[in-house]
């Protein structure tokens, strides 16, 4: 078994600020389409729930103008930006489907989706088509379960360089990859 | 605004292996306590879903030692490795509390909390205080939301090298730090 190493000191830190070590999850660009309108929206709190079903649970804010279309529309797709575009990132999250086209506005690549209504974006690295598993907490948590029905992932870059958000404007990429697979019990992988 | 890349060519790719592109949050050792007795769980499985309160949604699967340890004390701490624990991490996860005092295998340091029962890991670079903030989708998606109340974090390095796991053994370091902090809308931050 491995040493464990030192205890550090710490200091006392505001809870609502834990995010600058717990949300490092890949930033996303969400696509979604309503009545003829597509949007797309930049997200950083979503987690895997399960393999098969395979269902990844998302946070909303609902006043972001993308909830209302994925919450009628019931699907979405979560698409997988880099670091190159890392810009574009940002600006998708400056403003609001409200005022802008952002695929036109953006110079986004609207690709058909196999089973759901929202496109893909083509610029992006991968994309998860998902459609809504559980919306019973929705209204209280802003939280949308949905199941990804089809998947979409470039072949190079094996580990691309995805973007995590630390709150403050700052982003962490994706660094090393290291294997420890010769370690783990074969059913714990 | 920022200019997009070009279209990437894409194959399908396996539902349920989606983690491998969407999971990389940092990896936590989970620590709990119930009626006198301590365990530390590995998960990956978490995000964080509001400021405040502030809360942390954490998948944990009901075959897991920690799973009625901590539906029943309605309490843990979530601990934040670094890669310097990596061995660790994964040896925590190989074995259950049901056969091992993981604290005493692995030569953690059990150090008292503020305001939960749980111990916080002494060498993990920042332990986040939880208490059961809705416990009402254990039963349907093993789904806690955690209200963090009480967080520690060593001071130093500011951007700890923490570890997101990928899937099939293979784990993602924490890379280099961009800030765009400049190109935000104030309320976006």
């Amino acid at each position: 078994m491995a040493k464990a190493r030192t205890v550090l000191r710490k200091r006392a830190f505001p809870v609502g600020d834990v995010r600058r070590y717990l949300e490092p999850g890949p930033v996303v660009l969400v696509s979604s389409a309503w009545r003829g309108r597509t949007n797309v929206m930049t997200m950083g709190w979503h987690m895997v729930m399960a393999f098969s079903p395979s269902l990844v649970a998302c946070y909303i804010w609902e006043a972001n103008h993308s909830f209302d279309m994925i919450r009628r529309s019931r699907e979405c797709v979560l698409n997988l930006p880099t670091v190159d575009m890392l810009d574009t990132v940002v600006d998708i999250g400056n403003c609001s489907g409200a005022d802008v086209d952002k695929f036109t506005a953006f110079g986004l690549t609207a690709v058909p989706a196999r089973k759901v209504g929202a496109p893909l974006i083509g610029e992006c690295h991968a994309s998860f088509e998902c459609r809504l598993h559980d919306g019973r907490w929705i209204g209280r948590h802003g939280l949308f379960v949905f199941e990804v029905v089809a998947a979409h992932v470039a072949p190079r870059p094996k580990h691309p360089r995805t973007v995590h958000y630390l709150g403050d404007g700052e982003f962490m990429v994706a660094g090393d990859i290291v294997s420890r697979r010769a370690r783990f019990r074969a059913d714990r992988l």
